[in-house]
This record gives C-alpha cells, sequence and structure tokens, in this order.
C-alpha cells in the first residue's frame, strides 16, 4: 500500500466512534462547534498562511505577524464574534503576537488589580485596542523573585505624581511580550517607595509611546532583545527590553484594588481580600495545563500519523514495515499519546476547580484555596515538563525528516519549551495516612482494576512523603534541611501530582460516555498512562515497598497487551483531536498522508534554490576549485 | 559581589590545579598544545566571527559559510598545517560546512572502499580540493535501512557503464550534506543489477557537477531541502535532494576494493574481508562519542558559569543567593558535568579500542570485532541521547535567558540533535555470569568503595540479561519474542552501556594522574556520575535485587555530600575544558562573568532595533489605534 492508501486504511480498522470522541476531547459539543468553526475559519482564509514563516528573516517575520494579528482584529469586529470565538480565533491563528498579552495579562491584571474607577477608565479603551497593553514585571536581572524587582515607584507628594525609575542595569525590564514595538501601555511592576519608606512591589499603568506617532515618550528607551530560540517561533513576538529615567504618572495609574496611597503619601490596606490574587493565579495555571495537552496532543497527531505512512526495515513478504508497528516505537509513543488524553482531562477538572473555589471566595470560603493553589502549581510544572520532553520525543520518533523545519515539530519544541518551569517544584505535600496498603496484584489483569492501581500510586505517594518527612525531621533547622533535601521533596511532589492525574483520568471514566467504543478507548490509555508512570518510575514504588518485583513485571506484561488494543485505533485516536492541517502545520501529519510528495515538493520553496549557482560560488567556490585561493579576497 | 568579580571569586575557592586538569581533559600535553594554538588562532581571527549567525537569512547565512571554509582551507594551506590541527581548526570554527562531508565521508570513503587505482586516481584531487566531494546514502523515504535504498546502478555491458537511475520520488536521494548546492562529487550507493540480477547495495563514484560552471550535469537535478531545526545551526550547511535520469559513469567509478563488477558483468568477492567495514565503524563511532563529550561540555561550562552568576530569591542578609548553591540546582548540574568527564574518558577508550581493534585486523585477528562493534554501537546511542538531553537541560538550567540565542544554548542544541540514534538500540549482550553478587553497603561511605559500586553496576547488568532472557525463552519463535520484548532489551542494552562507561571512568582513575588534587576531583565526579544513575534507574538495581531500598537511601545521601564537595570546584572544572568564549559563543558562559551588560548590549544588534518605528506601523498598527481598520488594507 502506498502514500494516500495507507491513513485511510488505518481508520477503517478503528473501533469506536471518532465523532463522539471529538466531543469528549473538546469538552462539549458545544465548545467543539465553536473550535470546529474557528478552525475552518482560520485555515480557509489564505491571510493567515503560515508555511513560510521558517524561511523568513526577523524583520519580514514581524511585519507579517503584525499584519495578521490586525487582520484577525478585523474580522472578529466585523463577524461580532464572541469573547470565547475571538479566543479560539486567536489560537487557531497560532502566531504568538502582542495580542497574547494585551488580551492575556494587561486586560486580566486590570480588571484583577484596578479599583471600579480604573477599570472604567482603562478597559473600553482596551477592549476597543484604541490603546495596547503589555506586562512588565521581569527584570534583567530577576525571573521568578518578584520581591527582587529593582525598578523603583517613588511617590511625590507635592504633583501627587509616581516617578517610575530604573536605578541600575539589570533593573531594566525585559522579557515583556509586545513592549519590545508594539505596546502603547504597560502594566508596570516597581517597589513602592513613599516618604523614604519602602512598601512592596506594585503594578502602575504606565503609557510607553505617544498615541500620536508611536515614538517612545520622554524618559522611556525601549527595544526588542533579539532572537530567540527556532524558525519562526517566539521570533514573531518583540519581546522587550525597557528602562525608565524619571518617569512621571499621575497617582491615580497605581492599581489600588488592593493596596492604595493617598493623596498625602499614606498607605492603606483596602478591605478586599488578598487571597483574590492567588484565584487569579489558579486561572492562569490551569489555562497553562489545557496549553499543554494542546501542544502535547498536536506532536502526538503528527508523530503517530507519520509513524502509520513511514516504513524502515523488512519484514517477511520484501514490503518495509510501518514503523508504528515496531514494540520499541509503541512503547515511546503510545505513553506520549495517553498523556495528551490525561493532561486534557486533567485540565478539565482544573477549569472546574477554578470556578469552584471562585464561588466559594464570593461566599468568603477560602479554605479550599491553599490545596487547589498547590495542586495548581504542581500540575502545571509536571504537564509542561512532559509536554516539552514530549514534542522533542515525536520529533525523534519521526526520524531525520522530524528535523526538518517542514515537519512542524521543531517550531513546536521552540514555540512550547518557555512555558516549562525552570525553577524547581517546591509544592508543600500534606500527608495522608495509607501506609497500611497492600498491593494485591497476582496476575496482569489484576493491574486493570482501578482500585489496585490508584492504592498503588496513593500508597507510593504518601510513603514518599512520609519518607521525606522523616529525613527532615533530622535537621535541627528545619530550613536547612528544606534546602538540603530539596531534590527529594522534588519526587515526592511529582509522585503526588502523578496521583493526582491519574485518578483524574479514572474519575473520567466513570462519567456517562456516549459513543460506540469509545469508553473502552479511554480506559486503555488510562491503564497506559498509569503503567508507563510505574515503570517509569519503578525505583519509587519498589522502594517504598508499595508492589514487589513480580508485580512490576506482570505490570509490563499488561503495558504491552494495551499497547496492541491501542495500535488499530491510533490513527482515529489523533483524528479525535480535530486539527486541520493548517494547525498542524506539518507535512508529516498531514491527513491525508501524502508525505513524500508534498516534502519534496516544499523543498524547493527554499530561498537556496532560487538560483542554481549559489550566491558565493564565483568569490569562493570556484577559487577554491580551480586553486586560485592565493589572490581570492576572503 | 556583582558581575566580574563573581568568576574570579570562585575560582580562587578551587582545590585543584586546573591546568593539570586540562592535560587530562586534552588526553596529552600534545593534544593540548594544539587544541590550544587552533582555538586562539580561530578566536583572535575576526573572519571566524560567529556570532551574528542567528539573526542572518538563509542566503546570506550560507554565503557567509562559504567565505568561512574557503578562508580557513586558505589559512591550513598557507600555514602547512598537519591533518592532526587542520582538522581541530575545522572543529573550533563551530560552523558545519561542505567540508565536513568532504573530509570526514567523501575521503573515508574512498581510502576505505576504493581499490588501489582509484584511491590513486581519486584522492590527489579530493586532497587538493580540486573536486568537493559528499555521501549520498540516505533517500526521501529511506533512512537507517541501507538494504531498503531504491536508487539503481545497473550495469551496460556494451559500453562498459554503469546507469545510475532513480526510479521512484522515495528514491530521490535526501540529507546529503554538502549536496545541495557545493559538492562538484559524490560516492553514491545504489543497488547493483548486472545481467537483470540484483547483487546489493555498492558505492559508485559519481560527478555531479560541471567543473568549469558548477551547473548539474545532464541528467541530474539537485536542491537544497530546506530549512532546518534552529536559527543559524545546521542552515549554514547545504543538505541536498538528487534524482538520478539514467546517467551513465564508467565501470572504473563503482568502489571495488571488496566487490568487483568485470569487464563482462560477472561480479566477484575480492579476497579483502568484509569485516574491514566494521573496522571504519568502529572509527566513525568512537568520534561521534568524542563529538558528545564536546557538546556536552560545552552546554555545562555555559551552565555552570551562569548558575555561579545569577542570583533567585533572597538569603538572610538581602541579597540574593547565587543559583549554583541551591541543591535543587546541583542535583541537575552536576551529574551532567560528571557526565562531560565519564563520556570524554569513555571516548578516549574507543579511540584505544579502535587502534587495537585495527592491528589485529591487520594480523587476520577477527576476534575482537564483534564486541567492539556491538560497544561501540551501545556506547554511541547512549552518549548521544543523554547529550542532547543534557544541553537542553542546561539550557533550562540558566531560567529565561537560555531561551535567547545570545545564550548559545538554542543553537547547539539544533545543531546536536542531529547525531542522536533515532532507532532502537539492539545490541546483542553476552551474558555474564555474576548472579551470586551481594551488594555490601551498610553506610554511605560504603558507596565510596570502587568495587561496591562496579559489582552493583555489574550485577544489575547482569541480572537484566538473564531476566529478558528467560522472557525470550518463552517465545516458540525467537524472532517474534525479540520483536515483542524489544523496549525491554533496549533497557538491558543501555544497563550495560552505562556499566562500561562506569567501569572506564574507574579504570582512568587507576591510572597515574599528576596534579594537585586532580584525581581527587575525578573521583568525586566518578561517585556522581555512578551514584546519580543508581537512582535514576532504581527500579533496574531494585527490582533484580542488587541492592536494598535502605541501601539506595544511603547513595543519596553519599551524592548529597559529593555535591558539596564539587561546589567550590565547579567553575575550575569547567574552565579546565579550556574553551574560549569565541568557541562557547554564549553570553551567559563568558569566562569573565559580565553577563548582564553584554545581554543588553547584544539586544540592540537586532535587525528589529535597526529604526524605532517597526516596518508596519503605518499599515497595521495605526489603523487599529485609530480605529481606522474598515478601510486598510490588510
Amino acid at each position: 500500500m502506498e502514500g494516500v492508501d495507507i491513513l485511510p486504511h488505518e481508520r477503517s480498522k478503528k473501533q469506536f466512534d471518532v465523532d463522539a470522541m471529538k466531543i469528549v476531547w473538546a469538552g462539549s459539543r458545544q465548545a467543539f462547534e465553536v473550535s470546529d468553526r474557528m478552525a475552518r475559519l482560520v485555515a480557509s482564509d489564505p491571510a493567515f498562511q503560515k508555511d513560510n514563516r521558517s524561511r523568513l528573516g526577523r524583520k519580514e517575520l514581524f511585519k507579517n505577524t503584525l499584519r495578521k494579528a490586525t487582520y484577525a482584529w478585523k474580522r472578529i469586529i466585523e463577524l461580532r464574534l464572541t469573547e470565547e470565538e475571538a479566543g479560539r480565533l486567536r489560537f487557531f491563528v497560532d502566531e504568538p503576537a502582542f495580542t497574547d498579552l494585551h488580551w492575556g495579562m494587561f486586560v486580566p491584571a486590570i480588571k484583577g488589580q484596578g479599583t471600579e474607577e480604573q477599570q472604567q477608565k482603562w478597559l473600553p479603551l482596551a477592549y476597543k485596542m484604541q490603546i495596547i497593553g503589555c506586562y512588565a514585571q521581569t527584570e534583567l536581572g530577576h525571573g521568578s523573585n518578584v520581591q527582587g524587582l529593582e525598578t523603583t515607584a517613588t511617590f511625590d507628594p507635592d504633583k501627587d505624581e509616581f516617578v517610575i525609575h530604573s536605578p541600575t542595569l539589570t533593573s531594566s525590564k525585559w522579557w515583556p511580550g509586545g513592549l519590545g514595538k508594539v505596546s502603547t501601555h504597560a502594566v508596570v511592576y516597581a517597589r513602592l517607595i513613599t516618604n523614604g519608606e519602602e512598601h512592596g512591589v506594585h503594578g502602575f499603568i504606565v503609557q510607553l509611546r505617544s498615541l500620536d506617532d508611536h515614538m517612545p515618550l520622554p524618559g522611556i528607551t525601549i527595544g526588542d532583545i533579539g532572537m530567540k530560540f527556532g524558525n519562526g517561533a517566539y521570533n514573531t513576538m518583540d519581546n522587550g527590553v525597557l528602562t525608565f529615567d524619571h518617569v512621571r504618572i499621575p497617582r491615580n495609574q497605581m492599581l489600588m484594588r488592593v493596596f492604595q496611597v493617598t493623596r498625602e503619601g499614606k498607605c492603606v490596606q483596602s478591605n478586599v481580600p488578598r487571597q483574590l490574587i492567588y484565584g487569579t493565579m489558579v486561572f492562569v495555571r490551569q489555562t497553562i495545563v489545557a496549553d499543554a495537552s494542546s501542544a502535547l496532543s498536536r506532536a502526538v497527531c503528527i508523530a503517530t500519523r507519520y509513524s502509520a505512512v513511514r516504513r524502515q526495515f523488512g519484514s517477511q513478504d520484501g514490503v518495509e514495515t510501518q514503523v508504528i508497528d515496531y514494540k520499541t516505537q509503541q512503547n515511546r509513543l503510545f505513553p506520549l499519546l495517553a498523556s495528551a488524553y490525561a493532561f486534557r482531562f486533567v485540565g478539565e477538572w482544573l477549569k472546574w476547580l477554578y470556578t469552584d473555589v471562585t464561588q466559594r471566595l464570593q461566599a468568603n470560603d477560602f479554605s479550599t484555596l491553599p490545596e487547589a493553589h498547590a495542586c495548581t502549581a504542581g500540575l502545571k510544572s509536571l504537564t509542561t515538563t512532559a509536554t516539552a520532553d514530549a514534542i522533542e520525543e515525536c520529533r525523534k520518533l519521526c526520524g531525520g525528516h522530524g528535523y526538518l523545519c517542514a515537519s512542524g515539530l521543531p517550531e513546536l519544541f521552540a514555540v512550547y519549551v518557555p512555558a516549562c518551569t525552570y525553577e524547581g517544584d517546591n509544592v508543600v505535600l500534606l500527608l495522608q495516612d495509607l501506609m497500611q496498603c497492600h498491593c494485591e496484584v497476582q496476575t496482569a489483569e489484576d493491574w486493570l482494576k482501578p482500585s489496585v492501581m490508584l492504592e498503588a500510586f496513593e500508597a507510593r505517594s504518601a510513603r514518599m512523603c512520609v519518607a521525606r518527612a522523616q529525613n527532615l525531621s533530622k535537621f535541627a533547622n528545619p530550613e536547612d534541611g528544606f534546602a538540603e533535601l530539596s531534590a527529594d521533596l522534588v519526587e515526592a511532589a511529582v509522585a503526588h501530582c502523578q496521583l493526582i492525574v491519574v485518578s483524574k483520568f479514572f474519575d473520567k471514566l466513570q462519567q456517562d460516555i456516549p459513543g460506540n467504543g469509545v469508553k473502552q478507548q479511554l480506559q486503555n490509555l488510562c491503564y497506559i498512562y498509569a503503567l508507563n508512570l510505574l515503570h517509569k518510575h519503578l525505583g519509587d514504588f519498589l522502594s517504598t515497598g508499595c508492589i514487589t518485583p513480580k508485580q512490576a513485571s506482570l505490570a509490563n506484561d499488561q503495558l504491552r497487551s494495551l499497547y496492541s488494543q491501542v495500535r488499530p485505533n491510533a490513527i482515529a485516536l489523533v483524528d479525535a483531536f480535530n486539527y486541520t492541517d493548517h494547525y498542524l502545520g506539518s507535512v508529516l501529519g498531514r491527513y491525508d498522508g501524502n508525505v513524500y510528495p508534498k516534502l519534496y515538493e516544499e523543498a524547493w520553496k527554499d530561498p537556496l534554490n532560487d538560483s542554481v549557482l549559489p550566491d558565493g560560488y564565483n568569490e569562493y567556490i570556484r577559487p577554491m576549485l580551480k586553486q586560485q585561493l592565493h589572490n581570492a579576497r576572503l
């Protein structure tokens, strides 16, 4: 079977209702329909073409993004799209741009931290894009540590103004997206100083550029911070550098919802509970987990389809074997497919959790906030790290061709990696009294009991916590112990988060899932996800005595058997993501499987193929071949 | 302490003789001196500047590489450099170019597979670069599987010629470096057909382009295959696509050292042993292992220096803590530092092994070849995969700034990843009778006995082999078992290769190592390498009963204590690699630690900063802000 016949043949083998699975993946019929409509809208409009991105120089690339972002905004207005639709449209345009920060950070910051009055003044301007805003927090010398920021905002009571200033080189704002070339305004984080005293870090709305001619205002120096990882990728974004030389703003441009500076320069804590900020963090983090499942599913879709198309090494009858039929390939690919679904469902749960926490906060119930906060932090770290690694693994699973930009995977990787948490994760974990669990697995099939699997993961997590707590207690000073054992604590946190992902997958299976065979497929994926983790972290399970080596070996047998069950459904399981070829952006992952003719076609578009002889032939190659280098100008 | 004072202060804390360590790292004083001289030569010559690479468009980038490669060749001639010196010079120029394939693949292929006569005809032309050659093996539809190649070479006895032909789209040669725009000749691999019969895949010297005007010869279609992963990176190379339409070459351009076609079209096996080819593979693979230690040490050097410069989160006295002082950072960084040294020494051993095997081959002793072949295959896979992962980990260890091209790490990653083995590794392992080993560790210090550590690794490897063999024996058909259990077999192969790396590190420690404190440092690194592997693969060690959970916990305690011993020497240990700032190519890894001012300076060189207003302001940004999109042209 050749090229375009392979994937239809694969699809004919599926054992479940793909359309029903598409609804499960999207979360609801309504969500599916909005996504589907927006994806088609973007894919069918040539203005959103993106397959030339890797070939463009920085300036051309950036100008092109300005055009697309502006055009997208024009379409949003013309079509009177809802907020949800506009969000999905931007998602499928799939190109980092200043609008991401405007809608995703600037507007929410004003909404969350601005007073009623401030919101009434600034939000209408932002909603119409009469101003474009960004979020200026990180500095050249200071990343995640907000309390370490050096930029100052000193209150001048004579003029009723704040003076925003960058006292050192390392205090330069550095990284904010949309800052370098586009934004007219920013929410700037700075140390508040009144009457010579410091009062912590707060947000200030600062105008950066003239609304007449877009030139930076006096005292403000702005630029782009230069090339970032990858072809295309985040180079479409003007991540910027910004310094202030005693820039003055009116007092009412400090965001004063929870903390106020009066006309006299006195600091007043408002009666709005500070915990509200944590509610926002839960929201941001749940979107990050959702984004992880999108990026991961995209990479898995490409790798799975191409693994069916690609053949390597002979089988008996002389035709090379589809690489998806090799157990080593399945062993690397199918757990990633399972992870895509697992992260999708844990993301869904986090969305629910956010709604629940928000409702409780409105009723002044703060009881569930700390755990929600810790959970989302850990899950964010777990899913982003796993996704970045998985995208690169998918690239490798595509063999050499995954290295071509035309595969879409290099750019997906380069765009995704900043989402990772770079800092060690120090979630404080709650101990649970599950020390008495005994795993009762005696056959490979026993591993297919939800209670058995969950108990193993619960016991591992709990025992790792207890062991760490015992080690911590040996230190006279708990802080020293925490510092010394932090690597171990991270492992316990990972174990706890994996337990959450596994248990939310099992919860999903408890729900009513319509569609022929859909539940069976999800069950297979759930067990693959869990058994693969068990294998990968076998040391944890064995050292805490949660399972025996014999049981581990049975788990492996079960895993292999599950791979065989997933195999005929693999293509349909990635079709269920409902991605257009435009969104996938990969010759290897094309829906029709027509990979090789299209790769060949794509190659000729490279600028080097504009002419037969390369630029530089006469100056360099010819003198070398003709042994005339002695008088060549090099 | 600020910026430029930090690294000198760090260097003052070292407890060993760095100059002596530099010799150990280089392998010998002579090797050190050649490397040092060539590195300085390249670094001091502005013609070899490379820090603008990420900003160049494809055409400009490629032309620039042609200039550098040609200039390098000119200098090699002018300075009458030896082969070793020329190799080191090209290494430090650090830019993938057609010359890599000419010297690294084309010349060796003729040397290894050509007859005396063929060598006499072609090598002098190649040595003077009167012809430029590449190595055309892989095809669009066929990667590692040489036996699956589709290109044909049909003998025409009437004209005493071979007809080279691409019968299908998937038979297009695809990937060969130097092919797309530069090479005049190629060694082309094709299925030999004489008298209507196939006789396997062989190499043929084919002229591709005219030596007069560089135009492709009749019947030959060539182009570049397009953009690849990363900024700069392998986009300096013209990886190419090539198809043949019945291209004729004389019979004497088939490489006939081991297999000949006579004037009549008869096939004759020569009396040169075929095993010679495996000797060449051992050679190629040992250079790949050596390259892994170079790439890894470079990334580790950048991450270690910047981890000392970078501060994050407060300590008691208000100054932020150097991130290298966090145990989580040490736990991720120091094992990579240890791996750099471990791979260096196992590479040294492979070099020795190659010499040994070659000498034996010349004496018709083939006894050690199979094991050498298997070892090098496994070690290549282990070291390249670990290195690619480690470079990315080093990038993450640099926090957000690692994502900037100025950090050097994105390009290092993108350049390195193709070296990885994409296929599963199916080394056949030899069983050893070490089933009776018992680990006698009772205290953390017991782990510092070489015999204890080696026995644990030996037992783990042996027992995993035995367990796999037992599982294999349950299958009626061994091939089915091999296919079904291949993922498990790969794990056993990894265990075996890790044992080799650990034991070669211990062997190194047995040698006479001059220099104050040098041996102690290497010992620390050796134990870190081994104990970290033990922790990462704890499941293997526990499930095979090689160690107990209690002993594993003691191993962890020992690991933490070793980190504290390495900490004061960390900067000196990466200084010992003796890399120039030019070669490192990283603002974060600068020898002087003056990171932030230089990052700031570098940013302004981006093309986007050529003008204050970005290209596209008038067309896109202004109409959006002014609410005039309805009549904008987008």
